[in-house]
């Protein structure tokens, strides 16, 4: 994560006024910030020292823009998810693209039990560059989009689930088993993971 | 497995010759007889001594046919598989499923990384009493087609696969987990235990 | 889950808000609507706005009936359970059996280890159509049942136990290796799940 | 395994001279010999040199007898067992428990799906002193045995069966979570050590 | 857990009110009755009700005698522990044995990494009948004393560790795995367990 | 994999036959083919049926190219791998690659143990488009790598190893858990699939 | 740990007043005291007691120097870690070494995902006698630095990561397969008994 | 591994073939070679191209010395074993261990279930400078003596046993979780690895 980028702090295991420290060392450098796994009551503390960052509440994720960013994407990055609970891991990559100089967007509610709510907007699928397929519970959906479309797919499988989903342990299985080949997997919630690789292979 | 049915053997991990004494016992009955699990050099061993049993290749089943089959299912048991790899577990289905007094059918080659060719049989799914998907490495089949039909949906993982397959758990995972609420699952390449359960389902 | 049938909203992760939400737009189509997984001090702040609405404790569920709810059933469910430990998740099945038009009843404390409690009931499992046996620990009480009648019989695995028992894993796989043919299995804790399997099974 | 008592040899993963070189030492000092887990090969050999030996086939053990054997036990060792597959752990248990002075006999083919047939031999059960019960697949037996008797039972998980059973996890798992309190377990297999600790609790 | 003998009360995730119901009505039929996996605020909670109940902070056990405890035992059963963290398993154990009619003692504080301490109380070792083993993390201490004493060896692998410990299972596999032939195994934690199988094999 | 691209056939578990069969088709329709995971045996059986096809036995591919494979990569695509027992699988990637239309190249004998030989070769990390990183064991040259270059990486596990590689689960883990953001992983062994991957990164 | 050497109390699951009484009797005896795994508040409790204890937030741990330490060591120990959540296993091995008569220093922030920052060091690297690796996610740092120097490697997985990391077992796995041979391993988060190995390896 | 010491080649998945012609590249620069994991039908074929080197049968290890090994230890690396079936693995860590240079002995026989045998050895064990302790099965040898001996004990758990001791799991994780401080750990059966840690260790 070179220069022109932003700097990253893992807010998780890390207390506000920690979080708050680092930032102010990075930003004094002039370099954009994003704080990512940080909760609702970390992220005011951390407002009230840094007024102009934002607090994305569904991603976790607390941003500091001091420059304009870059735009560096080749194309659009899409984002798939099923089920609500997937939301968070989903828009964790959306805020991590956008802070990397990514067009991205979102289609949500496409899981592989209704599969004619995905097919209905094919249109989406094939006009983007890099697809990111957030899943949880049997994490299907990756083998289905990775059949449909010819770009890159990056599969995230999310520790939503009970029971046998081990924490998205079966969701990591089904994706690294996709029949669907050319699909690459990250770690279990790991959007941000999934966005920085999804903005390697997007820029040219 | 009562009167009416067939006496079922296990065959794996017997020898020939037991197979062929517990066979001659329950065939001085008069019963039909199903023989699971034997592999090709024990079966044309067995054969000899029953001239008129049948050997099916590809489901690694014997079966003796004593008396006609009564017809008791109340409508179709569809048996649907993805790779070439899933055929034996399907086969197997299928064996026990006509042995047991069912119709049963077969819809192979419809794998979810090539939804439209599921899509395409459409009809054919409808027309399903009861559905047996047979699915291994990410297992993703049944959810799609438990979203499909309102029909009992039962799931066979295989053991299909290499790496983070598992020998199967995998798609046993991916199966317990499914999304499409209603689908119920049996152990990794029980052909034979999936279609007991459909037939006492497609049963009046 | 189509027309006729309730709504069902997987109440586990969502506030109190987010759910009354969702039941406001929902009701607003004259729908039945079935809450699963939720905790007491939710269920009770929803029921403010939803005065009519039942709240199941036991069974941790809300439901909302505002049609009379179509008998579809052809005969009875029956739900078994063993430790009182497993009867939450009887009674998630028997309030989503009864949600979707089933006649439902309810054997319990009927365990392995005193196998005469069971066989003191034959005549109740010999009068079900479809039998749902819910047991955690060793999770033995489905073979058992399951070699008693000729009915479909799904198993749910409950998390009850302790040390080895893995929070469920223990009864999955014991389920999943039934020696009774034709059990099937759904995930850990699935009383909802099982319900969905069994309401398919026992309609014509 | 003091005074009185044969000597025990590991068979596995010992060759037929090994095994050989260390019945002379031990025969040479008056020692009554058990060798267990050796194949028929092996087993042929060693008897060339050793034309009193007894080869039990189904145990897969070897045994010298040299002297006789004392009796040692207070009452009567039962092993159970439920499938055919269990019958060689069952058989290596019947013959460490001879070996070891012990009054043993045998109930087989009495699984939990067939629960009449176990409950028919009910005088058998309440007749024994220690029981040992040899189980695989779910391993539901000793939970129904363990309630219906008082005496101590011994259960051993076997590797038979197949996908889920995980070569006896499944089978031990539902042994060390059996509901009836007191049913203490040894390793996959080991019908050798089930019988050494029922031959403790035997004696005075 | 026949007549003369205590009911026996899991109160693991059962409220103080739930509790005090069951003991009520056991209580009316003059039973003594034991009561394991109790914490401290509903122990005293249940006391109020029951003010001759003795409360075992320990064992987190409650026990109400109201009719004399038969001696039944032919011996001493002892308990061996290594570290402090195991001592509230074998406290379990002990409440439990004396509550079943045994000669119960405690021999602590002798880990397999200070040999001698154990070795020093041999005297102790030899007087016993029937020995129960707690010992966590590497779970080595059955396999000593199963190769010091003659006698019925059970062994209890506790929950206590960090790391690779996984809550018990090192212990529990040790145990499974000892070189001292004739050692049994319960499920982590169940110090109940172990003292009723013991309790068994200590009556004549 | 659509047109241009060659068809492909997954060799294992095929009979010589049944590879042979399936060619015999798929050339009739003038296509390239590529089939993976043949064995030596099966190779030379069905290079008699198609004298032109190449086997490359590092790779443990057969190719048959009837046209000539047009050049569609925007750059190189670099594989990189340990041990020596890595190469097959790296071979399988390269071979992939190239039937796929993409310059490619190997860089071999670069394990973490020896770091100075990875940092000798900077400049031909730094001039490949997309980098392939084959490791077995501990599975770290990924991390190393992925923080020497901007561009993406995907990391293949292999199954070398024993003990506690479990057949390449420690490699893999240790991919998924890299701390080099932006790695992307495919399952253990899937050479094919990490060049399926890194071909369509490689496309304009 | 004998003469010489300080006593060692495990905090973990001990109350401050447990601990407290502990120290006073060893104390007492005029011993040095370590106490490893103890929560603030514990620590402040005790300090009361011991007001010349010393108490190291960051390694958790409290500290009673009755004597002057004895320096024992024939070099320098040297502990790297890389992420700062690595850091407090750091700070426990290096209070451990301290407390043991050695000489320790600390080199942090040299992940293998900025190998430069490490290399930059490696005079540091080649002064120290032993070399302790703490590592938490992939756990590769151990290989890299086994490859550079000549001295004796203990490498400490952390429980630092999420999903796929398991709380360390990716970590414990890699090092255990570590490519350079000759690093040993010890439990996971396991600084002090990383401390204690290195002690004795650094004793003449 | 540096100059003065012999080169190691992993025989393991190479040829006869293979080893040769490595052997012969590093031969011809006059080094001492070691190659482990090699099986005697290739060690007897590399023989006759270096029929100077030496076949260690029961450490499966060929030793080609060209110049004499240089003594750099400063006292005597002693390995332990319990069971025959370790042997092979305490055979591996002394042939490498005489191959680095360290005068080594062996220990053998000495199981936790028979401790008279290990303490009727204490003079040995007191004079040993670095402990290699290999044992299978439940894997409690190096904690009696880890906790007998001051001097460094380094672990390797090997693969021998059957049912729960999963190829070595079970030792692994007890020597893992050690209760004598300061054990260190290497791989399953990697008897190389730690003699290469010991020889380290034994260096000044
Ligand atoms: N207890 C439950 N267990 C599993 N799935 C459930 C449960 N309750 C509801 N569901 C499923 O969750 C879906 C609704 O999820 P949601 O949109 O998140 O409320 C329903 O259509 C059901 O298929
Ligand atoms: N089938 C068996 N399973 C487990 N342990 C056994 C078995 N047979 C023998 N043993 C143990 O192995 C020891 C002999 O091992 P060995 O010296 O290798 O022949 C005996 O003392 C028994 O404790
Ligand atoms: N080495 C491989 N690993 C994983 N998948 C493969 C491999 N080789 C081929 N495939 C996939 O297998 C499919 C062909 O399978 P089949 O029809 O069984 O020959 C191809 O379309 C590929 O997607
Ligand atoms: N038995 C063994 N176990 C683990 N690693 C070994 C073993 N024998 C050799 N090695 C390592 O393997 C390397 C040589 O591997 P290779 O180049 O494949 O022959 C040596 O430098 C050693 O570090
Ligand atoms: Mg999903
Ligand atoms: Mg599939
Ligand atoms: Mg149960
Ligand atoms: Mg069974
Ligand atoms: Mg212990
Ligand atoms: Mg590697
Ligand atoms: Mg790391
Ligand atoms: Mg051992």
């Amino acid at each position: 994560l070179r220069q022109g980028f932003p700097e990253v702090i893992f807010g998780a295991g890390k207390s506000a006024g920690q979080v708050e420290r680092i930032m102010a060392s990075l930003a004094a450098k002039g370099n954009n910030i994003l704080v990512t796994r940080l909760d609702e009551a970390k992220a005011l503390a951390v407002k009230e020292a840094f007024p102009s960052a934002m607090w994305h509440a569904d991603a976790r994720c607390l941003t500091l823009e001091q420059r304009p960013i870059e735009k560096r994407g080749l194309g659009t990055v899409l984002v798939l998810s099923a089920g609500t609970s997937d939301l968070p891991v989903a828009a964790e990559a959306l805020v991590t693209l956008r802070m990397l100089g990514n067009e991205a967007s979102h289609l949500y509610d496409v899981g592989v039990a209704g599969i004619h709510r995905l097919l209905a907007r094919r249109d989406v699928l094939f006009s983007a560059r890099v697809l990111i397929v957030v899943a949880g519970m049997e994490g299907a959906l990756p083998s289905v989009v990775g059949g449909l479309v010819d770009r890159p797919v990056i599969a995230v499988p999310t520790s939503v689930g009970y029971g046998a989903s081990f924490g998205g342990i079966a969701a990591l299985l089904g994706m690294l088993n996709s029949c669907a080949a050319g699909v690459t997997v990250v770690n279990i919630d790991n959007g941000f993971g999934a966005a920085v690789a999804a903005s390697k292979i997007n820029r040219e």
